[in-house]
């Protein structure tokens, strides 16, 4: 935890904000912060900047915050992503608001297992869970949005075909290689474990998407969507 | 598993192997081949091709090979990872192996937990476990070397600095934005979660390091050797 969050809510007019459960036995426990200690602090939303802390007792941190500073700048890449296995899911969503991108798609593909759709990694606490986590890593305020599509086909041709200000590219083995540090707004697809089908494939380039590879090797999901935001541009 | 693994000794001088236990259920219940399938199989530190099954039971398996092809090409790069906690880095180890790098360094940093260096994650066994899956995911079947510097200073002065043929670049906060597609044999530092301290940093850039950064945003490990990695280049 590089930023501790706080929800709008917890945070008074004066600065001053009582934290509970997680967040608080991290600070004691982990980052081993005692009373007159400062920690750095953002509020989901808003801004960032640091807190001493006044008070502290078993699950329960008091603090007073002074929020002076913007979060990092975001990434100009919107992600889709295929809905990968539920513990793949949480890590990739992690990773992805730590990495600074703002808008996520999760979106279907013929490969992914219909029954990861049912998955309570899918429930909007828990994929907030996983969101402020990275954030939180990052020493970022701001969620991502994330967009559910649990058709292929209406995504491509409603969505990504209408979204001609964007680059859009998607990863696929054997493409040539990823660009780098590409400029504007883009929006880059990460398809599931074993890949996109032809028909997949045929229909993004159809609809103004092209194909950039990531090397000889299959990635697994994590480190695609890591490599891929890192060729596209650092945020 | 994108690539079967056998060890030299257990395919015979016919091409028949006979493998058991995680591989064979992995056959059987994840890729749910049977008789008369084809799978896609390499020798660890030869070549790869497919094999037939021709025989399946519980937890054992029996395979015709056909080893008619050669591995990916391997990466330029040389990665020097501060040792992360243990469950990273078994994490690690197999995304670096599935990136294809080919020698990887386990360096002490100050910011390194010193208990890390007796966790069992460090048996030589324990490694080349995870090194296996990530050369399964990726379809490689050459090993990486793996060597374990204890002390950071004698790593930085004696095996670093004479390193005059490499690039040397190591990751750093705030750094410059680390190049893209660089050429030539590369050596790679990834530091601990925390970063490096200011003494380290100082003694990498006498020793012909270059610091290079990820973003505005401090990364996971897993995050940053996948970015580092693709931004170097893509093997």
């Amino acid at each position: 935890m590089n930023l501790l969050l706080l929800e709008p809510a917890e945070i008074a007019s004066d600065g001053r904000a009582e934290v509970t459960g997680r967040r608080a036995v991290h600070v004691r426990e982990i980052l081993r912060k005692a009373v007159g200690d400062r920690i750095r602090v953002g509020v989901i939303g808003g801004r960032r900047g640091t807190a001493e802390v006044v008070h502290t007792a078993t699950e329960r941190l008091v603090l007073a915050c002074e929020l002076d500073g913007d979060p990092p700048p975001p990434s100009r890449v919107t992600l889709a992503l295929a809905l990968p296995r539920p513990p793949v899911l949480r890590r990739v969503l992690q990773h992805v608001a730590a990495a600074g991108v703002k808008s996520i798609a999760l979106i279907a593909s013929a490969r992914v297992d219909k029954s990861y759709w049912g998955s309570p990694a899918l429930a909007d606490d828990e994929i907030r869970g996983q969101l402020v986590l990275g954030l939180e890593q990052a020493g970022d305020t701001i969620l991502p949005q994330v967009a559910v599509h649990r058709r292929f086909r209406p995504f491509v041709e409603d969505e990504l075909s209408r979204a001609t200000t964007l680059r859009r590219v998607f990863a696929d083995l054997g493409a040539p290689p990823c660009p780098c540090d590409v400029e504007g707004p883009t929006i880059a697809l990460v398809g599931p474990e074993g890949g996109w089908v032809p028909f997949e494939v045929e229909l993004l380039i159809a609809n103004g998407c092209a194909p950039v590879g990531l090397g000889a090797r299959p990635l697994r999901v994590e480190a695609a969507v890591n490599a891929l935001l890192a060729r596209l541009g650092l945020p």
